[in-house]
């Protein structure tokens, strides 16, 4: 049994890491078992079908997305400093994970938002929960008395999503250089323009 | 030669739709024969081969694109009238051109970033103008007083991009009936955020 999830694993992190440039639809089992060795009948086994490893991989780039972003976050001091650490392991995670293709959740999004069916469902549960942790992020930092706590944090996790949006693109496809300098310009931005209105009056003109 | 002209244009035409859905990798030219009922030879004696259709169909995206987005806004008042109407434009594209599975450029974007060859420098070039464009507009509402001549075009460019990169996530992806909502908010807390620093002191608390 141990050696059967250890095998897992190693399919699963194989699996991530190709996903994240040839997207998911391109993870065929046939490919699968030529890198890695294996029969594509012991693929089968693991998984069932193309659909299920399409969802097995989401859910294991989810949990490696919540080791390496999302909980050392979380020991960051909540509020302002919680929010720019989220933000600064968003944008590491691809390098933390060694992913050649960049963000999976990005690359998914677009191959699966058009194609009905489990691993699109699971991809879009996926995503609305990473959008309620930014947004409770926020809100912790409205409760702390750094951002305007009349502004809706959903729409503050919009907006965050998308400097990491512009990021993923102007990083991926355009091979810009400043794309990194200016998701995080992006951040200082939102950040100012979101400070409780009293303290916005007092910053010097 | 004129119907020529036409049957390639019902073929891009076609093809763009087909290709918002599946992804210009999923544009083969057996299921672009299969659906215009035209020989394979015939669709190759147009285009070639695979890359050179999928270099044509960003092409004619970009041609579309002026059309009903760029040139249009440009008509509007310099400054922050025609930012704004590029913005609106932008969003009602995927709806004006009955694309089926929204902007083109988006879902091409994931698939040819990780894909070295023509198609993939033909789309950065194409990105590269389109925020080159909203740059321009940004400067124009920044020479006409409106938006603080400090900030960085190409900074505001790149946020707006944003926005609309987050709406196209939750629109297709989550299907998030606020979707055009929050990018309207997200809009229009940019610009606040821009107005020059004498308009924005003089704003009531």
């Amino acid at each position: 049994v141990k050696r059967g999830a250890q095998t897992r694993e190693a399919i699963l992190d194989h699996s991530l890491r190709l996903a994240s440039e040839v997207g998911l639809e391109g993870l065929s089992i046939g490919r699968l078992a030529g890198a890695l060795k294996l029969s594509k009948s012991g693929l089968f086994a693991h998984f069932g079908s193309k659909e299920a490893l399409e969802v097995a991989v989401l859910d294991h780039a989810a949990e490696r997305f919540t080791e390496v972003v999302v909980r050392p976050a979380l020991g960051a001091p909540r509020g302002e400093a919680r929010l720019r650490a989220l933000f600064e392991r968003w944008l590491a995670w691809p390098r933390a994970l060694a992913l050649p293709g960049g963000c999976l959740f990005v690359e998914a999004a677009s191959a699966l938002d058009d194609r009905p069916g489990v691993a699109r469902e699971r991809l879009a549960t996926l995503e609305r929960a990473w959008l309620d942790t930014i947004a409770r992020v926020v809100r912790g930092a409205q409760e702390e008395g750094q951002l305007d706590p009349e502004l809706d944090p959903d729409q503050l996790a919009f907006e965050l999503h998308g400097a990491m949006l512009s990021w993923h693109h102007a990083a991926r496809l355009l091979r810009d250089a400043a794309a990194e300098a200016r998701a995080r310009a992006a951040l200082e931005r939102l950040l100012a323009s979101a400070r409780p209105t009293a303290s916005r009056a007092e910053s010097p003109p």
